[in-house]
């Protein structure tokens, strides 16, 4: 069965964005092994304003070598959109009702597991409906005081089970839980 | 020099209190040692209301002789009140003004380090007056949503440095920073 892993960076006091969306606190470094997490992932789930910023995103053509390498594996990966909206689009299948039925099928499919890439809100419903297996948490050594909170409205309070941390050379600290629920 | 040390508690999501001053999630667990950070402190910081609520608690008599134990190791260390209100407490010393400058000669008298309480207001005043040397987070395997934050109203980002981390049996993880200002 596939997992739903949600993947974030967040500030130590719990912010995912600056008060104006800054992210220019996140730190993406080598030892970080995004690239092994990418290769455990076949499908990624994004919102419908997240997959229009990030979903065929192409890096600038005087990017490193790494980068270009990155978002390629990125855009070989299965992608969802979630959104009201319904679209013919190539590069992606928008699912626009029986959120929970769908996401319990495409589990069944089997093989690698899912990235839920976000935004906010579609993060709020997959808490909602319980649909998140792993919860992958950058603490990043900084504190904003403000911002946009990691998880807002929650209904109840979520309960986690801690599985592993990794430490990085820059500082951050990643949390994996597991669900509880 | 003594070192202040800011030790506490908080969500996944950046809460050190639920809405409504909840603190049932806080786990103390056996493996965590408090005794050992109690034994490299002799001064306890207090804002006035912490002071209050905390400063003279006594367990009831039924608690365990762990709990017992704890809170007269507690009562054993200098106890520092900051409060615009000026009061005679052979218990405590009160200081009502010019923090920053008292709070210089206090490090300065050596000794073992200090633990500075809290409460928030008072936490947010020694972050403005950058007399934090160490943050001790215990990040809790639960998220709220909502509550009283961490830090508030920062004048300014606190960029830190990891120092150490600890993993407890809960699944609390404490994360151990230096200032880097």
């Amino acid at each position: 069965m596939k997992k739903v892993i949600l993947d974030l960076a967040t500030t130590l006091d719990g912010f995912i964005e600056g008060p104006n969306g800054e992210i220019d606190w996140c730190i993406m470094d080598d030892d970080m092994d995004f690239d092994g997490f990418l290769s455990s992932i076949d499908t990624i789930f994004y919102g419908r304003v997240s997959y229009d910023f990030w979903g065929n995103y192409q890096p600038e053509e005087n990017a490193d070598a790494e980068e270009q390498k990155l978002w390629e594996t990125v855009h070989s990966k299965n992608k969802i959109v979630f959104s009201s909206e319904k679209r013919d689009d190539p590069n992606a299948t928008f699912i626009n009702s029986d959120i929970g039925e769908k996401v319990e099928e495409i589990k069944k499919q089997g093989g690698k597991d899912i990235w839920l890439y976000g935004g906010a809100s579609l993060i709020k419903t997959f808490i909602q409906l319980n649909l998140i297996d792993m919860y992958r948490i950058s603490v990043h050594p900084i504190a904003l005081g403000n911002g946009k909170p990691l998880f807002e409205d929650l209904k109840e309070k979520l309960n986690l089970k801690l599985i592993k941390t990794n430490t990085f050379k820059s500082g951050v600290v990643q949390l994996i839980y597991e669900s509880t629920n």
